[in-house]
Formats: C-alpha cells, structure tokens, sequence
C-alpha cells in the first residue's frame, strides 16, 4: 500500500540533499563555532553560509537573522523578549484569537504578569479586521503578534497592510509575525512588511527538526528569555546547531528556488480537491475567501480544512490511515488539549462541525495522484461513515 | 597533516552510527509524534525506545526524561522553572563560583528578580566544601545548583555527598545537576545521588548538536519558562527532535555499553599527558587533587587545564594550530567575555597565568599517537614562545 503523507502542516519529511547536507556537516565541520581554532571557523563558515541564504531569501542583511530550536522557541523569545524591553513604556499587547498555542500561551503568561492582552476575532474566512486591528492600537500599545498563515485553516493575514498600520499609529510598538506556516510558502519581506519580528521552523520546510528561525529588524531591542554564554548577540545562548542550520538553510533555499511553480502546483490541487470532495454529500470546506474552489485564493496553498457532517474527525482520520492516507484532525500541536479549536470557534463554524473537521496539508512532494486517491477514499468512507452514525 | 581533535569539551565528532541513525530517522520516521495517525505512533515510538535507553543508563523510570535543545535550555529551564515553583517557600539559592555560563547567567537573573543566591567557593583543586555548604543551607533555601565537572579545570564535585546533605538538612529544598561534562563520563545515578534535577547536552557526547537531555525526579514539580503546545507534559513545548533525540539515545548507549573500559585508557592517556607535559619548563597542569600524575585521581578524565608561564593562550593555540592539534583557551562557551575565567579564579591560579592557560579536552576518539604528537608539538613550540616573550 502507497503511503500517503498530508499532514505537512505538523511536520514534514526532510529533502534528501538536506539529510545529506546534515550528515556531511556532523561528520566533517563538526566544531563550535566558538573556538577560536580551524575547526571553529569552519563551523562558523557553515553558520555565514547559512545566513546569507536565509538573509536573501527575507530580503534582510546577516545581522538580523538568529537561530533557535524551533517555532515555539521563536515566538517565545520574540514576544517574551519584546514585553521585557518595553514593559517601562506600556504593558498592552494585541494578538489574534487563532495563533498558536506557541503564541497564545505565551500570551496567556504575560496576562499573569500583569500584562494586558487583546485577542482579536475573525470573520467567517479567518482574517482579521485591519479596523479592528486599528481601533485596538493604543499609545500604550507595545507589541502586536500576528500570525502569517494559519495551521489549522490556512487563512493568510493582510501582514503588510497590518504592518504599515500599525508603524503609522503606533510608532514604536513592535510588531511580531509567526511565519511557522507562511515561509517557505509564501514570499515574506520584513522589511517591506514592517515586520520587527518574524519566527520561523525548520521541519515545516522539509528541514531537520530541532531548528529555527528568528528574525530581529534593525534597531530593534528585546531582553532574551535564555540565560548562557551570549552566543548570537546573546539573543539565544547555547552552542549554535550548525548541521541542523545549515540543514533548514538548504532547505529554505531549495524551496524557494522554484516557489512561484511550486506554489501554482499547489493551488492548483488545492482547487481540484476542493472542487471534487464538495461534490461529496456531507463536506465543507472551511476557510475559503469565497464558496468553491475559487474560495482558495487568498488562502495558503497547502492547508485545506474539511468539515464532514455527522462524522467524528478521528474516525475519518483512522479510516483514511487505514488506506494508507496520513492526515490530521485540527492540528497535531493542540491534539493534547480536548478544547475545541479556537480557529474554527472563531470564523464561526457550526458547532456539530467542530469535532468533525479534518486538516489535509499538503506539500511539494504530493502528487495529483495522492490527491486521487484521497478524493477517492473519501468518496468511499464519507457515506459509509455517515450511514453508521445516522443510524 | 592529521588532524588532532582536542577540544572535545567545546563539543565532539558525532559517531558515525549516530549520523546514520539520525540519517534514517529523519528519511523514514519523520512523523510528529503528536500525530494520531501511523507516522505519528512510529515517531512516538521512537522517543520511547530512546527513553528506554537513557532512563536505564541514568538508573531512573521513563517519566523521568524530558528533552530539550541543548545543556543551555536544560539548566535555563530547570534553575527559573525550580525557583519559579518554589519561589513562595523561599527566595534563597545556592549554587557555585564555578558553574557554566548557563547556569551563572540564570542566576544572575534571578537576582535581578529579588532572589538571593549564595556562590560557593572552590579549594585549589576546583572542588568545593560540604562544610561551606552545609553552612549556606538555610530553612528558607529552595534550590542548590552544583555541576559535576568543571568544564575549564575537569573538577568533579562531590555530589552524591552533596545530596545527601542537602535532603537532610533541607529536605524541601531541590538539587540541580549541572552534568553536561560529567553524562558520558561518569556513571550519574539521580535517584541515589539525590539529584531532583539534572542537565545534560548530547554535542558533548558524539551524539547530534541541537539536542538536550532534563532528568526531573519523581513527585519534584518545576513551572517551565517554556510555553506553547504543551508537548512533554508542559515542561517543554515544541515538537520533539525525534531524530536528534534518537541520535542522543544511540550516543549515549555507545558510551555507556563501555564506560569502564574507556575511562581506564583516558585516565591513563591523562596521567601520560601530565608526566610528560611537566617536563617541559613553565607547564603547570591545573585542577589535580595532587602534584603530578596521580593527582588525576577524582577529576575528569578527559579534560586537562594547562598554564604556561609567560605565554599567551592565544598564540600557543595557534602555534598548535599550525601542527593541526586544536585546543581551547579557556573553555569555548566563554570566549565571548573578555573577563578572566571565574574557575581559574576560584581555585586561586597565580594571577599571571590565568591569560597563559589552555584547555586540552579528549574523548574515546583520542589515541595515545594523538597525545604524543601533542606533547611532542608543546616541548618544541613552549620554550620558543618563552624565549620570545623574555626578549
């Protein structure tokens, strides 16, 4: 049986090139980029390597690209980082109410603090409004956290008109953006964008886990939650992983290299699978600018939200496994908690839908042929499923 | 020109069996282990076999183990999660003079938040006293955070002595660990040592950079600084590392599989090292519990401190650069501050030769040719440099 992988949103399998790319530099530039010998240049060669890809790929210079462990590492240094810089000069943050949790709970930990948090809502496609956004941004407004692409759904956020407004209101608020979802799929600027800060993950990219990426604008000061021997300007101590760096950096690269092709594929099967699985008694699709395979854009190419009446997601994500078809009910990071989802709360989906949606998130390695084959096992399962329950 | 690798405690040579595995891991198993789906239990399952296998090296039971990114996040979460849970009980710490950056650095911040630490001072062989510490334990201590090896001078403290005094004279009082330069080495077993918590770091182990290990006893309750999809039960968000974890695992396996055996041939390369090296005019070695030889009874056996009078580290670095042997002036994690090592300081070096001293750092990769090429490169390169600088 042909094993069908559509849950890239959680993780990804990593390019060959960047596995090798990985094993070579564990094996040969294994040093610390902090010895000051040969074997610590070359590992910070590996590291200027990496930069420079990175830094053109986000339109930015070297200086303002660090390194973490993953997404959630990310996000809480930059929001945590940013709150502590400027606490003296307000304590008011505005956020969305569907980030994820690498964002919400931090968020949630500020409110302890002392801090005060907006959530802002969504309409039905899971944007944000730009005058809900303005009318929140007051004088004390420190830091604004909006995510790029959304996990579970899939809506893209207006980042750049989001990023002028709030420069022109609020000057000096930061403004932060989980790009966890959004890089590698979408071209993202922080400069053009007025993006302060911007996370991002490797192992949603097709590069290893363990690793990722952190954005700091220009003349843009925050107080680092990690304590240790200062590397990266002290922003985020602890010895760098260079292999794994330079593992996301290759990946980063291979996939913008062709993004505007691969993302035209993607959209492509998006609509094609939208278009065939409403054809399917029972299915909507969620998060769509519009009704119908249309309704794609606008959104991210390669998260698709399916709500199927009368069926428990985890039994259609069982019955899909069992034809080999590997998909996810809401997302895989807030699988630990039993709360619906706060996305599809918040663009209004119809409560008997929230326990029955599933995520499909494909891709540049999924094929017309695993979306076949899907359409078809769902074609297949969907009755069959709603004829038990209905019973 | 071989290469002679000797700054092992500035981070190692992955195994080749390790880059394989971590090669497969990634290819194969690449699923998040929050998945429901198939990709998700085999990654799942990878974590539990690496659980298995670190829980048994470290005489604990599975629920036991966390991972992190690294030594650095270990100690980070450990030290503000201990004094964040208990902070209610008391407000004081102890720790030592000695510690890691990571460590150090952590408390120093809890400083800045009102929390009081006592630093323990050092003998002149880097060890600290059980008196001295029996002292600073008060009713009002919640945390003692003491290393097991010094990372500069290879020190080892007395630390199941250490336990055993802290639970009896404060018995609520959590024991942090510290073993990124003792895991690997020493065989550390937390539950009878009285360790509540214990750090260790797998890029010190030949295992991948990037990946950390966080023992927490049973019933021990730590507030974690990290937040967001509460993967390992809230202590560290983030998807797991599945194949630097497993890599981690495997390293530490090797290692253990033939502890006995390898520290026998590093404590004997360490005792060659020190009788030869003594010989040469101006060479001290630092941090023995005797003069000469024998004094590498009870402290690390593979890291060696090195002082020669009247030369700079720098350049002898360099000048066994040139003959392709790599050392470390001080240690790697702190060559970003210009200040003199606190280590170096405590165990009360002759001022003149806290700029004079190097670090020699071996691992089971070292051969007895490696450390006579060394010794050989230092007895031609020292009394040269010495001229010099008398001129």
């Amino acid at each position: 049986m042909k094993e069908i992988y559509l849950d890239n949103s959680a993780t990804t399998k990593a390019f060959p090139e960047v596995i090798d790319l990985i094993a070579k530099v564990m094996g040969e530039d294994y040093g610390n980029p902090s010895s000051m010998h040969h074997m610590g240049v070359v590992a910070e060669d590996r590291l200027k390597e990496s930069t420079k890809i990175l830094s053109s790929i986000l339109g930015c210079t070297e200086k303002n690209i660090f390194y973490t462990s993953g997404g959630t590492e990310s996000d809480n240094i930059a929001i945590l980082g940013a709150a502590k810089a400027l606490e003296r000069r307000g304590k008011h943050i505005i956020t969305t109410k569907i980030e994820h949790p690498a964002v919400l709970n931090t968020m949630k930990h500020l409110e302890d603090e002392g801090f005060e948090v907006t959530y802002l809502g969504t309409d039905g496609s899971g944007r944000i409004s730009l005058e809900e956004l303005e009318a929140a941004l007051t004088p004390g407004t420190i830091l604004v956290s909006i995510m790029h692409t959304n996990n579970e759904i899939g809506s893209v956020q207006p980042i750049a008109e989001a990023g002028k407004l709030i420069k022109e209101k609020c000057p000096e608020c930061l403004f932060h953006v989980d790009a966890v979802q959004g890089f590698g799929k979408a071209r993202i600027n922080p400069g053009r964008m007025k993006i302060d800060l911007l996370s991002a993950s490797s192992h949603k990219i097709h590069g290893p886990k363990g690793c990722g990426l952190l954005y700091i604008g220009d003349g843009v000061r925050i107080v680092s939650p990690v304590y240790g021997g200062g590397q990266q300007k002290g922003i985020r101590s602890g010895t760098e992983n260079v292999p794994g760096i330079s593992g996301m950096a290759l990946a980063a690269k291979m996939l913008y290299e062709k993004l505007d092709e691969d993302t035209a594929s993607l959209y492509e099967l998006k609509r094609y699978f939208i278009e065939n699985a409403l054809k399917i008694d029972g299915v909507s699709i969620n998060g769509l600018t519009a009704e119908g395979p249309e309704g794609a854009e606008g959104t991210a190419p390669h998260i698709i939200s399916v709500s199927v009446k009368d069926v428990r997601a985890e039994v259609l994500l069982h019955s899909l496994e069992d034809k080999g078809i590997y998909v996810s009910a809401g997302s895989a990071c807030s699988t630990h908690k039993r709360t619906p989802s706060a996305t599809l709360t918040s663009i209004g989906l119809d409560k008997g839908l929230l326990e029955s949606t599933i995520r499909i998130s494909m891709s540049v390695l999924t094929t017309r042929e695993d979306i076949d084959a899907t359409l078809g096992a769902l074609a297949e399962i969907v009755p069959m499923l709603r004829r038990f329950t209905r019973k």
